[in-house]
């Protein structure tokens, strides 16, 4: 009976593994297509003048800060595969959404440390921490992991905060709006940020209607009395600058949106320490289809109102997404804490970014004046220990010269970015992401060159 | 190098398989912690005068439309435990939310079936599928499933619909409400719904205080000309009752919840053929902690607007969530279509709703006209091929004489339920779940009973 539920058992495991074979080979054969159909649809052109530029940049690693730091024993993350790059002018380049797909390559790397496991029959309640009385659908697992991160990088105080989480940052975004809106005004509050802001900042304000609160534009040109709330991003969306409120009146409520505020993109200064603060997976892991965001809130009846927005709005947030929010954040601590075999999520995703910056500005440099980008100061980074410069997640493009409408202009060369109209400012800027794959950010640089030839 | 490998891939079943038993362990552990702390808290009181009544019923299955048709070679998965109850009238019985709980039983009988395993790199990025161009959060899996379950079941039609994925149904209700409602409008579209009414419509109607849309009350009384939204359940949450539309003027929009139009709570009668139709995962196969929901919709610039709507909600709907629903559903279609070595999913809920009823109308009946409950005609059912009777999944029970307050009354016996008042009707009336846990459910038999001796 024992050898028979031996067998049974080794059965099961058997096709376990036969399931995960499956799902590899799948993985490798659509990765394969997915190359075919968009490097090599035009090869019979056989263009490939700017095939080992990209591919000498990329795989140079000098230029990171990190370079005599980082031990040897350590696997260098940044040797990414040459690209075929066949100069295909008719392939589109699609860097108007920021999808983060950027950092797939680490969590390939550290491999069955961050699957998780979930039975038919576990995570079914609607509940998962009764004894929460602020946010009942927070996972205990899911709440000591963001402490502890945020403990591991410096980038927010927890102490006396209340944890919401949401599905994106999207969701608490909308449910601090409600919290923070007064229920008995004849008006709705004005609800502002300083432009150029996040481009969803004024849809997500108006598209309900809402009575509560209602767009009301550029911080810097409000001049109406009264309450408002104003929305603070730093590093900001589109251009990475590091913000503060700009009003600065006593009836302001302040919600902060520190998606950015990690090493990867920009120097850690200090703990953010305010009222109401916005974080999202997404941006920090790049694990944007879990749709997993927290805020940090310190008042209890804030946090209260955002739980009920949350209720009502979708009866609170997947459990699944949640356990492995928290997987895949243990494992982002574990890597800056232990270090045994490999290098730290951030070490990582740093040098990454700081490698694109570089390949980036050489390509704005060649452009002979056709395009200009942002210049950051370094600043001291408490997380690294040393004064870094910041690597945001898009760059804040313009369009020199006679080019009125930058987007349009690139879209002309099959590169889609977003225009600056949208985040509130001229048609000369656009946010293009740089979060985007290896072969993507490839295309891209290789596509700017091709302007500049012309 | 072969056998290397071989051990390494062993050891990675190992861990696998360790981690499954360990998880297992901690379960049955917890769960026996989690019964010491509710059933022997006040075990020295030795009150055990109704220990037996509840047992013999619960293992009763000659009630079950059925027990003849079953094959002898099923485990019978109503093989319940028994439960000690104790009589303890401080412990508190929480039915006021309907927390499906019921079906865990049967998803922990068929193991490892619907065990999901996502790997930290896979699902990482914000889009589903790009060639969906009315849903691209919605991933191909989970469209295939439950298309497949719609057919397997016949409750509702899905050629020439478009499938709208939710973070539950409760996002796509506010999504439909977005969607449906003109934005041209200088006042707010009416939202109806014929009472009694499910208690959560007027304020997720209203929170917001949307321009767009408003709760206008009973379907019945509603007067106003003009456009208007009227939301039908059926069967309906709380009472379980078959409806239709109401008002059937020219310029009504029509939504339908049909999270309960499933074989273990209603004869299915026939395909399910409307404009916009709200099914949610929670309620057919027990998983509320996924949240996901499904809508099916004719129109395409409507399902655009539901989908716009997610966009800027909560962008998109967790893919993890999405993948393991996908998982669930196929298991039930499976477990209708293969019937190898088991009951099917509809079979196993049927019997035990209808367990469950015939227990509470036994309970109901002894309290001597003190409480009274819904009957049902029974009717043809397509799916089990007879005629059935409903086993709603809340029992709308009704204080009869002089307790005008059925909520407060309930609540002074330690029950908690949701008084008729929330439902836009009178309070002699509440709404009990009878999805919760068996023991739950068993306590509560038990409470109604200590209330009659009275």
């Amino acid at each position: 009976m024992a050898k028979l539920q031996s067998v049974f058992n080794m059965r099961h495991l058997l096709v376990l593994s036969l399931a995960l074979n499956v799902s590899l080979i799948l993985r490798i054969l659509y990765d394969g297509t997915h190359q075919d159909l968009f490097f090599f649809y035009n090869h019979h052109q056989g263009q490939t003048s700017n095939l080992h530029k990209p591919r000498l940049l990329i795989s140079s690693s000098s230029s990171s800060s990190f370079s005599n730091s980082s031990s040897s024993t350590c696997k260098d993350h940044h040797q990414q595969p040459p690209i075929n790059i066949n100069n295909n002018k008719n392939r589109v380049i699609n860097l108007d959404h920021g999808d983060p797909r950027v950092y797939e390559e680490f969590w390939k790397e550290l491999g069955e440390k961050t699957t998780i496991t979930i039975p038919g029959w576990q995570s079914m309640s609607y509940f998962s921490d009764v004894s929460n009385k602020v946010c009942w659908f927070l996972e205990p697992e899911l709440a000591k992991e963001v402490v502890r991160l945020h403990g591991v990088v410096g980038n927010a105080v927890t102490e006396d905060r209340h944890i919401i989480v949401g599905t994106g940052s999207s969701q608490l975004f909308l449910a601090a709006l409600y919290a923070l809106s007064p229920t008995d005004s004849p008006e709705p509050i004005s609800v502002v940020s300083a432009s150029p802001y996040y481009s969803s900042y004024p849809s997500m304000t108006d598209y309900q209607k809402s009575g509560l609160y209602k767009w009301g534009g550029d911080a810097e040109k409000f001049e109406k009395s009264g309450p408002y709330i104003e929305l603070v991003t730093s590093p900001n969306n589109p251009d990475g600058c590091v913000r503060r409120s700009v009003l600065n009146r006593t009836e302001g409520l302040l919600v902060y949106d520190l998606a950015y505020y990690w090493p990867h993109y920009t120097p850690i200064s200090s703990p953010a320490d305010h009222d109401l603060t916005l974080f999202t997976l997404s941006k920090t892991t790049g694990h944007a289809g879990m749709r997993i965001g927290w805020a940090l809130v310190k008042d209890k009846e804030v946090a209260k109102k955002m739980t009920k927005f949350i209720e009502l709005n979708t009866i609170g947030v997947s459990k699944d997404s949640q356990l492995r929010a928290a997987k895949v954040l243990r494992a982002v601590s574990d890597s800056c804490e232990l270090q045994g075999d490999g290098e730290s999520f951030f070490k990582f995703s740093h040098k990454l970014m700081s490698n694109r910056w570089k390949q980036l500005r050489e390509a704005v440099h060649r452009s002979n004046g056709l395009f200009s980008v942002p210049t950051f100061s370094p600043s001291f980074c408490t997380f690294f220990n040393q004064n870094l410069e910041p690597h945001p997640a898009f760059v804040w493009l313009k369009c020199e010269g006679n080019v009125e409408d930058c987007e349009r202009f690139l879209k002309g060369h099959n590169i889609l970015t977003r225009s600056g109209k949208h985040f509130g400012v001229s048609q000369q800027y656009v946010r293009i992401s740089m979060l985007d794959t290896h072969e993507n950010f490839m295309h891209f640089l290789d596509r700017l060159s091709t302007i500049n030839s012309r």
